[in-house]
């Protein structure tokens, strides 16, 4: 069993949905990540926060076992973000981001740390991934995830760090930008010829294409009558991912394994979008995802081809 | 084996997509269900040509194996359809539809047909498809498609429709409107609750959500890299979804033939598209569709959940 780190943004973040909203609440991607990842691995979260950040969410988060002893504390605010999701809940409105102590972010990992097997770089800025990269002493599996506005800013950067990971985490959105194409499975093999050896295209609600070995597998969303808020979505999928990935100790070449990572990454973010912030993924027990994970697991269950000729 | 009987549209296409285009070419619901179907088992086509019809199609169906003892032609001119696709190949843009004579279309039919046991009403107005069903003798399995016009437009009889069939193919944007809701999972239960045992809700390259037992399974769409012309694609997918499951004389409640059934019906599409109007399924051999099944259920086939807890 491999155990993870993950740098990325611990954030408070105000979000309206047609179901509610929260004010104020936990997030960041590598919290989201964490509180996935940790039902699977030992996982190891670092990042800045302000001097506001309660107290209880530092509690939470050690009581379900994250490792936050790289979690460092700023003078000023903790990163903060606004957004709105309208009727179909596809894409987030972005009302504000105050980046606040995470501008200033340099992440520095301590020795335990440098040493782990599993990184995931959430997505900050590409020249930070790449500094983190650098301070790590000899990673078995390296894992990204990115977003349009380095795409747009920092492309160099960005392209130089995917010849580097093994994994690539990326939305519809982003793999056509970055592949120059609107077709999916062309963008997703585009994106593994740029370096990593999985790619992992996310289309929300509509599933994920996973592309290694040369081929495209295309995997559905777990069902979910009602999504109070798609945020972390992404990021919980990636911790399913990731933390599968990891527990397994399982090459990236293993595509069985990959698979089944897809598998328990649906399952986390079916779990996390049934309600605000973080609050799903607090009281979620190992014993609810492999349920779901068995459920997928039938639902996709195809007989062979036994029809008469 | 059952046999199927298809009513619809048989139609001359003009098509643009970024890929290239298309100059009244075959095309047509019917046209497209019957092509796919027949690779199953025994398919009746019913439905109107214009004086125009070229005697090459006609030959070409009965070639593959399609009835067209049920194709009326009448004076006037074959049903026309020009569209066009955008750069993401999502949704057509009619840009001119010329009825002629499928306007004053009333499907009237033989002895032989009345006797079929699996019935396809293609998407035509809903007052034609009650009036073919109570022509049929006693079918085994009734299958209707629609389209959001007749949503608009008569929605009572669609509603009455509904009530009496087995299976419904509806697409994301159709499905959404007929229930009132943007989540697409509620949506399929909803219109399950209609009537229909079987509800099938076609998201184009995002895949299918089959709703039945009071259950939905999630199936990908296959991956295809070069996508030329989408149209006759969700027709294509419901004749290799009725055909596997006529061909096997399951029952509608056998969940694992519908679950077959939708991985038939992907299979058919992700040939059908990859060129313009009927030019693939035209020559497409049952061999290359079972080779593609095999490979579309391996893609899918999911380890279970070894991962050390």
């Amino acid at each position: 069993m491999d155990d993870i780190l993950v740098v990325g943004s611990i954030a408070l973040d105000s979000v309206k949905t047609p179901e509610g909203e929260s004010v104020d609440a936990l997030g960041g991607s590598a919290v989201y990540f964490s509180l996935s990842a940790r039902n699977f691995t030992p996982v190891s979260l670092v990042g800045v926060v302000g001097a506001d950040f309660p107290e209880a969410h530092r509690k939470m988060l050690t009581g379900r076992g994250v490792d936050i002893s790289g979690l460092k504390t700023a003078a000023g605010k903790t990163f903060r973000w606004v957004g709105k999701f309208g009727k179909d809940l596809d894409k987030a409105k972005t009302l504000d981001t105050q980046l606040n102590v995470f501008e200033t972010f340099k992440p520095e990992l301590g020795a335990a740390h440098r040493k782990a097997s599993v990184l995931f770089l959430a997505n900050i800025d590409p020249d930070l991934q790449w500094e983190v990269l650098a301070q790590m002493q000899k990673p078995r599996v390296v894992a990204c995830d990115t977003m349009n506005f380095w795409i747009g800013l920092k492309l160099p950067a960005l392209k130089e760090l995917l010849s580097r990971v093994d994994v690539l985490f990326v939305n519809e959105e982003e793999a056509q930008k970055l592949a120059h194409t609107t077709n999916n499975v062309r963008a997703a093999h585009a994106l593994a010829a740029m370096g990593p050896r999985v790619v992992v295209l996310k289309k929300g609600e509509h599933g994920t294409l996973l592309c290694a070995g040369g081929k495209v597998f295309p995997f559905p969303a777990f069902p979910v009558k009602t999504v109070k808020d798609p945020t972390g979505a992404g990021d919980t999928f990636a911790g399913g991912f990731m933390g599968s990935l990891a527990a397994s100790g399982a090459d990236v070449k293993d595509l069985g394994a990959l698979k089944r990572a897809v598998a328990f990454g649906s399952v986390m973010a079916s779990f996390n979008v049934s309600e605000f912030s973080t609050r799903r993924m607090e009281t979620l027990s190992r014993a609810e995802v492999d349920e779901r994970f068995a459920e997928y697991r039938e639902l996709l269950a195809l007989p062979d081809a036994a029809v008469p000729a």
